[in-house]
């Protein structure tokens, strides 16, 4: 049993909708609010050598970038510390804020525990307008596939590539990027933080249409043997790029540096120089 | 070290005004937004002999009642499990999803993952009116001292008496209630999680008055030997009863059910029958 097919008990107790973005959405006065949460831990998340800031840091971060993928703006974050050493909570408690500053969010709550293991919790809220909130859904056939940066990077550092480090330990999530997006008129986005190809099955799985990459335009990180650089490209996990599809006719989008890395088609699944991609990436396994 | 000084830590780093009240407060329109998370696991906090669908139930209520301790309507909750062992996964989303519903909520978000220990973290957001919101802070010197409820109830089952499961188990959460106090103008309020003894010391120290106890009026669990019910009603956790002041102009706030339980004075401290109050109650120490 993987984390998808877990969602799916979920998904029959609390209904569909509120399982398909990568945060929930409710109205805000004349705004939209966006909101998700993220449990990061020692064992699965925290690679060995981290900070406790930057252990603070990474949690706020992916929780920004989840709230960056809807186009959205992090305004809140709440922190909840489960620790195994009181020690390590002025750390954590920094980089988390550090991180929420630096993206111009605010930690207005949270909770300490004592736990076994270092837990980390975090709920990120951000607000958006009517207009330009992007979902996983709206893709349409003969729109453009890009993605921002360079995929594979953190996964690089975990076989071995230690330029990497920075990557990995201190992922910057793209909120003004995905703001600018959300203007520029993106017609659906996810982060890639499970890799490029399980999150375009994600998006496959919630649109009409179908994905095709051309691995050529693939950016990969840099100085890897090409195999190898294409094989983290696709499947590495813990990037926290935006991974989107843009109608050609809003191609430039302003102020964004991204790649066209392939078109979505008629029909559906996921195609990388017309064949179908394998569907791996970065999953729990129980 | 323990969990009041670790709050210091915290309050060092994202300021004091966040760290007060149960929930954060922001402005979400022309109403008032407040929010809030919990982490709870089963070492600490869920007792031997509950199921799953208990867990799920109680790991919602804690954070409804903070909800409710604001006066604040719940709305939503994002749910995050971390989880031992999957086969838990559907009871303790049913249990909180109905918890959810019986107080007019939605579990909107949420994430899972495989954790050593079953950790659940619970994220609430309420709505209230500018002019309804009650925070810990307001109370005045003669204001009535109040709670709703039995308090020592869960303890109760702690230390034996069986017959109290449902109050450790199942917490009612005061939603209906907090709302008419709200409304019925209580000038501070707090839930009583961690006792009334240390409830009120939370509420001393916020508050330019000094609380003053009448240990005869204190509702007390019933059946239960005097000194042991006292000791229980004062200094036992895991009760989700409001503690409040109110001005005695106000009193009695239509449609609740509460009992006086001493007045504010002016000073500062906490006293019962006029000798101080022993600080203690329910606190994780490390």
């Amino acid at each position: 049993m993987d984390d998808r097919e877990l969602l799916k008990v979920v998904t029959e107790i609390v209904g569909r909708e509120n399982t398909i973005d990568d945060c929930a959405v409710v109205p805000c006065g004349d705004q939209l609010m966006v909101m998700t949460t993220d449990m990061l831990h020692r064992t699965t998340d925290f690679v060995e050598g981290m900070s406790d800031w930057q252990i603070g840091w990474m949690s706020a971060a992916v929780t920004l970038s989840d709230i960056a993928s809807m186009a959205a703006e992090p305004k809140y974050l709440l922190i909840a510390v489960g620790l195994d050493d009181w020690k390590s909570l002025a750390g954590v408690m920094q980089g988390a804020q550090d991180c929420c500053r630096r993206y111009g969010a605010a930690i207005i709550g949270g909770d300490i525990d004592h736990h076994g293991e270092l837990t980390v919790v975090t709920t990120g809220i951000g607000l958006v307008d009517r207009n330009r909130i992007v979902r996983r859904t709206g893709a349409q056939p003969g729109d453009l596939i890009c993605i921002t940066g360079t995929p594979g990077q953190a996964q690089a550092y975990l076989e071995g590539y230690l330029q990497y480090e920075q990557a990995l330990f201190e992922p910057q999530p793209r909120v003004e990027e995905g703001k600018r997006l959300g203007m520029g008129g993106v017609s659906a986005m996810m982060d890639d933080s499970d890799g490029i190809a399980l999150s375009l099955y994600d998006l496959a799985s919630v649109n009409d249409c179908g994905f095709s990459l051309d691995s050529a335009k693939l950016p990969r990180p840099a100085r890897i043997p090409g195999d190898q650089a294409r094989e983290l490209a696709l499947f590495g996990g813990g990037d926290y790029e935006l991974i989107f599809t843009l109608p050609p006719r809003r191609h430039p989008v302003e102020g964004v540096s991204y790649t066209i890395i392939g078109t979505t088609i008629e029909g559906n699944g996921v195609l990388i120089d017309g064949l179908p991609l394998e569907k791996r990436g970065y999953q729990h396994r129980w």
